[in-house]
């Protein structure tokens, strides 16, 4: 999966993923009331509004982009009909051709992370039949556990050719109260990144291993170090746009070959109908000022790439 | 929910989790067949089955304990029928007057955790009406990101008069990797203890807070050190029985009051049927092995806290 993954960003020229999060504030008038029509006021009306949405973004940047990457944490918060609506949006995603990574940051003890790896990546036994429940490409998992958590993940990676990207260095204020703590002189997110280049030797693709690694955009010179400590990671790379990211801070986190890294943006692209350089396509068409805002941001990357 | 915690240990006498955390090969031959005849070898099947096990466990316990763990990925794992199977069995606890501890070992940054908040411990808007999809009492949180991943669950427990406990010694053989590092002149699980002290401060039940922790039954010398750190906080201790801790290893996680510890079993509990010591119960009674197993469990504690 990770050689469809550099394929699809050398075919498209857009190391981009577009983060499918949508909030129910994000989601256009019109869209709302139609599925409150159809489900009322219910969770199952909020997960028509999210699927109905990401439906119409997926269908206008689906030939620009190489992945996406849902995260569950807002399918979740409405319960099983928001849940089912993930699933939706992870299938219709595959079937477009494109790289699904869950952002699920799951992470637990052996028994526990081999569920989450079975359920999310791999498939489960039930009698004498398998289910693949839910089925992403990638998924993003925590390592406050250590290689325990991990390694399950890793087990079903290898056979379903499925990959993993570790988180090392988040993107948020706050990600330095741990992470940044030194440990035999170097930061922890140091020592992950280690970690993470010596999971992922034993796991890799043609160029690049099946174990990545989650660096924030908005940590660019910490970015740079964990570059060359995980030389064979490719670094999804959360925070561009909102979080405050651009694109010339992010020229060290990809190698000299244009490859090894995938930029991340979700409310810059599913809600640009709201900024006020896109505000003019109006919230009728609220794709096509995220497919307007998946090129401007191809182009941003792109200049920052070839006057690095 | 921390003073209905301890009033229920109390009540009980009995500083006890369940974890329903079934494994298929945990589930006797007659209910998955009963189960697999109702809805086929389906994820239906599996999460039918699920919940029987759950029901009768819970049928023959649930006045003997004051809360029980289900292990969110071992329903996940089964899609979403695995995750209405969960619900089914949070409602049913619930219901029984248990505590019911999502352990779902969240946690991301802000926007990301509010949602995980909302949808598991707290509420989501529906247009003009609010849902609480999950509706757990406490969830398990991990630290990773710092404080933005914990304080949207602070805001959400205090509105809602919930709780959560964090990760801060995990039981697992690996946890040592990243959380015993040294900084700053002491491990990093005691750094996160030290947060989990301050972030719970702020949020006092009658004599805990509503911020608790989880510290490893495997690891007692560290459970020692972090009851001093954390006096306030109430630690979740898994580990008991199947991974290897006894009662005499747990003495030092209880407060001199005997409370301040609550302490888990899954498999121990839940497919006690299995073990050589209740196999004469038969895999047709397991629950009552599960209650004669709780029964063991809390007079082992028990034993240990009163010879301490």
């Amino acid at each position: 999966m990770i050689n469809k993954l550099v394929e699809n960003i050398k075919r498209t020229g857009a190391p981009i993923v577009v983060g499918l999060d949508p909030m129910l504030s994000y989601i256009p008038e019109h869209i709302q009331k139609k599925a409150f029509q159809e489900f009322g006021e219910t969770l199952e009306g909020a997960a028509e509004a999210i699927w109905q949405f990401n439906r119409k973004i997926v269908d206008q940047t689906f030939d620009l982009i190489p992945a996406v990457k849902p995260q569950i944490a807002m399918y979740e918060q409405f319960g099983i009909p928001g849940l089912a609506a993930f699933k939706k949006t992870v299938d219709y995603c595959k079937e477009k051709g494109l790289v699904v990574i869950g952002d699920i940051k799951r992470g637990d003890i052996g028994s526990t992370s081999a569920a989450y790896a079975a359920g999310h990546l791999g498939k489960v036994q039930v009698g004498s039949r398998t289910y693949a429940p839910f089925d992403e490409d990638f998924a993003t998992v925590n390592p406050y556990l250590g290689s325990d958590g991990i390694n399950p993940f890793l087990d079903v990676c290898r056979e379903e050719k499925k990959g993993i990207f570790v988180l090392v260095k988040t993107s948020n204020p706050s990600s330095g109260e741990f992470q940044d703590q030194t440990t035999g002189g170097r930061p922890l997110y140091e020592l992950v990144g280690e970690k993470v280049a010596a999971w992922g030797e034993s796991y890799m693709g043609d160029d690049y291993s099946y174990v990545g690694a989650v660096v924030g955009a908005t940590y660019p010179e910490m970015g740079k170090v964990l570059r060359k400590v995980m030389p064979k990671a490719y670094i999804l790379v959360p925070g561009y746009g909102a979080q405050g990211g651009k694109g010339r801070d992010l020229v060290h986190f990809f190698n000299d070959d244009g490859l090894g890294a995938v930029v991340n943006s979700s409310r810059g692209i599913i809600a640009a109908y709201k900024q006020e350089k896109y505000a003019s396509i109006g919230a009728e068409n609220f794709a096509d000022a995220s497919r307007a805002a998946v090129e401007d941001m191809a182009a941003d990357i792109k200049e920052a790439l070839e006057n690095r």
